[in-house]
């Protein structure tokens, strides 16, 4: 085990007392960086892990939840990915609840998406939110807040002294606000007032490091600002990138229908994962999955010497819909998945043997218990939804004659038929 | 009396029914437009006053303060001056204390003549402006307010909602925050909020006119928008000017000295005004004179019929002595100011008869006791602050012969001496 003192920014080794960075504070970092869009600053969480590591004492880190969003799809969970990581490498994981902004909403009435919340449905929200979170998080070692704890009582001086702590211009840095300044769009000053509170949210926490998406860059580093202006030492920020959708090319969203949803059913999971690109498999590897680097390097290699890619696609998915259902479901997910793809029918359908060729075929539904009544079965056949041996049936005058076959109706129903 | 409805801004007459605007209505406007820079909105300000007249209501009239510079002069009596003669018009006059904001400061720091004032300094200095503003306002009918007590009771979240009331563009339009902003003089985020704050005084004290100086013309205009955010009928506002010094050409300031304190000597205050030019003494008459602009056009007139101007300054001179002294003190010090113009030497100074002829000049200034010592004697000597008949002694070693003459030691005191 190699030992080494951590330079500082200028590259020259730090003067003050470092601790030293060893393999598993390296390894950590490589954990940490594993798919991220930036580290800022790097060399401070080296420094911060290799304290941690020498001390025992483990790092702050904190994840903000605007609760007015409960239902989620894996993309949310690439950010929770990250935080459940660095959770099992023994640091703490700060599950945060905008409560005190979500109260308020939007007070200039002009987004009507955001309406005041009352703490009953906020409370509700948080509820659903973190028990979906709670599939990636290790919910005995998540620490839960509420930001309205120290929120409120700021107080009217303490939200004025808070606001003497940054100026206007280097809020307007901030690339929405400068493009609606610039296009004379309105800004309204409590718009400006948010940030600053969710940076005083890493105050109160005394957090070490701030993840959140991409887009969240510059209110993570309002964070950072405001600890370093209350003689904290500022956090690092961790920034995600936001997943592509099954589509590889717009990011994951439930309204472009491109997306996974964390309580789907096992078979909807599993199919939609498996009709990912290969390339897009091997972003989901990286984003998603929680085997090691070196495991999917691995299997990357194996492809490239022959694997058939829809095998390490299957690993993907089969981890996945265990990870939101479980290890049976995963088995299940695959064979159904299987059967499917050999034509569809299923191992354990039910056998009917029949007499009366040639039969009807309205007939031979209602008799094997595939339709209700004749008339029924007429219309499932008007509707292209029976199949004999996997071929449409379109003739409703259709008459089988005696032999085995198997019937199927919709997705779902078959029978294997005798008849005689 | 002529009534006429009022017209709205259109031109138009108001479809709303209107009040009538009566000969003491015309009245109340014209002592309000009385040397003030703007009136906004003017027919605004007509239907406030015509629906007082009609009602009785009183009409409420608001004057913020900065408990922070406690010692005043007659160019802070010009606003001062303005409320009290709407106040003998039967209005409603507010002093407002503005303890919030002081007792918060300047939170950045960087403003090191605006710290955080206590409880204590606040109520201090408040008592010692209103003792002087007192001078000018009638303390039986003025409301004293301090904005805490519906400031703190807004809390975090009311600070949030009353923020996005306003827009940062709107905001940024004051003069000194635009200067700064273009010049890449950092604005602190919580001094947008300080005009929000001062506006808010006006909504949670429903006034219908806010007076200030000409440079608070735009938190003034605060006051306004907001009042109509919540749905109150929005206060007009009245800017005064700043007034000259006594050179007529700077804006009167303690650090420049060409000012007149409201609590200097009777003749201090008398020569101080008997000093300024005939023309800054018609701008003076407007500004700080309670005469009536029919009075003062008079005055005008019989100056240009011949009357010397230094006899209108007179007046003036001593209406304002006798505002913060007494008609006693004013009369005293028109006396004292003759005399010293002829010559300098008041009246009844004390007559010493002496013998001993000829003198030493220390000599006789300790035995007239003009100074209690024959060295201290020669100090003022030495120092050109001893006069004989008028002319200045500069010889330590001077014997007064026998006869009669006036000594003056310093500026006030005086000996007929009756040498022998």
């Amino acid at each position: 085990m190699q030992n080494e003192t951590i330079p500082n920014q200028s590259g020259k080794p730090a003067a003050a007392p470092a601790h030293p960075v060893t393999d598993a504070v390296r390894h950590v970092m490589e954990v940490s960086k594993r798919g991220c869009d930036e580290l800022l600053i790097e060399s401070e969480w080296l420094a911060k892990l290799a304290k941690s590591a020498a001390t025992g004492v483990p790092l702050r880190i904190k994840l903000g939840f605007d609760p007015t969003a409960p239902d989620i799809h894996i993309g949310h969970t690439v950010v929770l990915n990250k935080m459940r990581q660095l959770q099992d490498l023994g640091h703490t994981v700060i599950f945060l609840i905008g409560d005190f902004t979500s109260m308020i909403g939007d007070p200039s009435g002009r987004n009507v998406t955001r309406p005041p919340l009352t703490r009953e449905q906020i409370e509700a929200n948080a509820q659903t939110y973190y028990r979906q979170a709670s599939m990636v998080l290790d919910p005995q070692r998540t620490e839960i807040r509420y930001n309205s704890e120290w929120s409120d009582p700021l107080g009217a001086r303490g939200i004025i002294q808070l606001a003497a702590k940054y100026t206007v211009a280097r809020m307007l840095e901030r690339d929405d606000f400068t493009k609606r300044y610039k296009g004379g769009v309105p800004i309204s000053l409590h718009e400006l007032l948010y940030p600053l509170m969710q940076g005083y949210d890493s105050v109160a926490l005394k957090s070490d490091l701030e993840l959140g998406g991409t887009d969240q860059k510059f209110n993570l580093l309002v964070g950072r600002e405001l600890q370093k202006e209350y003689g904290q030492e500022p956090q690092c920020i961790l920034t995600m990138p936001i997943l592509e959708g099954l589509d590889g090319v717009q990011k994951m969203s439930k309204s472009k229908g491109n997306y996974v949803g964390i309580s789907e059913a096992p078979n909807d999971m599993f199919g939609k994962l498996m009709s990912i690109s290969d390339v897009l498999m091997w972003r989901y590897y990286i984003l998603l999955s929680f085997r090691s680097l070196a495991d999917i390097a691995a299997l990357k290699q194996e492809v490239a010497g022959g694997l058939n890619p829809r095998d390490a696609k299957v690993q993907l998915a089969q981890e996945i819909v265990a990870r939101f259902h479980s290890q049976d479901a995963a088995e299940k997910a695959l064979a159904d998945f299987n059967h499917r793809a050999k034509g569809g029918v299923p191992d354990d359908i039910p056998e009917v043997k029949l007499s009366g060729a040639p039969l009807a075929i309205a007939q031979l539904l209602k008799q094997a218990n595939l339709a209700p009544s004749t008339s029924e079965a007429n219309r499932n056949i008007e509707q292209g939804g029976v199949k004999i041996d996997g071929a449409t049936v379109s003739d409703k005058g259709l008459k089988v004659e005696a032999g085995s076959c198997v019937i199927q109706v919709g997705k779902r129903r078959f029978a294997k038929v005798e008849l005689s």
